[in-house]
């Protein structure tokens, strides 16, 4: 079976140019098949106060209304994915960006309106395996930004680490899958106080046995818990790590 | 040979919500294979003023600086282009929006500084017509914005009827390729004064005694010598005619 890597970075990358740089040249130099997805960071907040929109959020999601819309679509869609591509074709990585309109490649439904009207925000609803499919076949590296859409000529903002696990999860069907999801820390912590306590691999029962002891809490739990459930949707392992060590096998590899 | 179009619309399409609309379907509903090219309108335009930024222009191009080339990449690569890709698949067409730093499809050279310094303007260097091929081959219809990449990590704007005769004329190699030129008239008019007197047909001897009598002028000549041009480097056919007319045979022909 062919190998695939799904790479998620976030805002923490985007918002700092030298990470983001020195991380698309580690990425650039990655063999083999591989998609890129990225949020969104601090620009579309400073874009919205430039232009006097209150940004609004509700527990850490942007509520999403139709010039806010505009603009997460003008600054993921457009500045930041258009820029990470051109680098990356500086790179000598020939890759693509894509929204989840361009090929159909991602359509989402709109978030119910109770209890909270995030307005045009979306849950993924289908990832179409094939358009990434095509784009890997000829050599091309799919970077993928958060705004899909509803089949229906709306587009809607989700969730850019839900977009990278339904990419991997819809492409382990086809090719033996890693997602790599980057985040601020080194990995999961056995100690969360202290950098050097990376656990290299969880499994399962680990996962079980760190939660009762309270090592696994806060924003860890939900990653694993998604980490988990892409795996037993087939995806072959969940690489948590630093952006910046993705050269490097300092990491948690969840399996 | 297999065939292909190449439609070009202009900033009185996209500012125009209805005459959009009205052309995606017309657009979507075309046979064949097809490349759309999209300018940029007014929403650039009002996005900088809304940031306080003052657009600039010399002789009717856009002075680019770096803060300008931001929103001219989130305007145009992001906003525009990607609603439009959402509505033509929202209408039956697998569309997929492009940028030229996408799949490496268009470098551009930054112009020269001297005797007027556009700042971050290109003029097309290369067509890459193996990735259009690509999206065309696959079903799907490439839609293509004017911010384009000079290979070295640095987005340029560039001149959307340029990028559109540029593509016509890489794809005539492969393609029976017919650029068509949407405008704000009819085509060009024998009485400039009368919307009825659209001429069918030019060939160069009758543009020659066109010229001579006076009835191309101002705006219609160059757009006549780059169709000319275009037919030159081997394009088929240059059809001018009004975005609205795209399903009617309201047009005039260049051959």
């Amino acid at each position: 079976m062919k190998e695939l890597k799904v790479i998620k970075i976030g805002g923490n990358v985007i918002d700092n140019p030298e990470a983001l740089d020195s991380f698309l040249d580690k990425f650039a130099a990655l063999e083999g098949n591989k998609i890129l997805v990225h949020g969104g960071g601090k620009v579309a907040s400073e874009m919205l106060k430039g232009l006097g929109i209150e940004p609004r959020m509700h527990n850490g999601r942007r509520i999403t209304d139709a010039e806010t819309l505009k603009v997460v679509t003008m600054v993921y869609a457009g500045l930041i994915n258009k820029n990470i591509v051109a680098a990356l074709q500086k790179k000598g990585c020939n890759a693509a960006g894509l929204s989840g309109a361009d090929c159909n490649c991602i359509t989402a439904d709109m978030r119910p309106k109770e209890p909270i009207d995030f307005g045009f925000v979306g849950d993924i609803a289908e990832v179409n395996a094939g358009a990434f499919g095509m784009f890997i076949e000829n050599g091309i590296v799919p970077v993928v930004c958060a705004i899909n859409h509803d089949g229906n000529g709306t587009l809607l903002n989700t969730n850019a680490d839900s977009v990278a696990s339904a990419i991997s999860v819809a492409m382990a069907e086809e090719y033996k899958t890693s997602f790599v999801f980057c985040f601020e820390k080194q990995g999961v912590l056995y100690d969360k106080d202290d950098d050097s306590s990376v656990i290299p691999v969880i499994d399962k029962a680990m996962f079980e046995s760190l939660k009762a002891e309270g090592r696994v809490a806060d924003g860890m739990l939900p990653k694993l818990e998604n980490a988990f459930a892409a795996i037993e949707k087939g995806v072959s392992e969940v690489v948590i790590k630093h952006a910046g060590n993705l050269d490097k096998p300092i990491e948690t590899k969840i399996k």
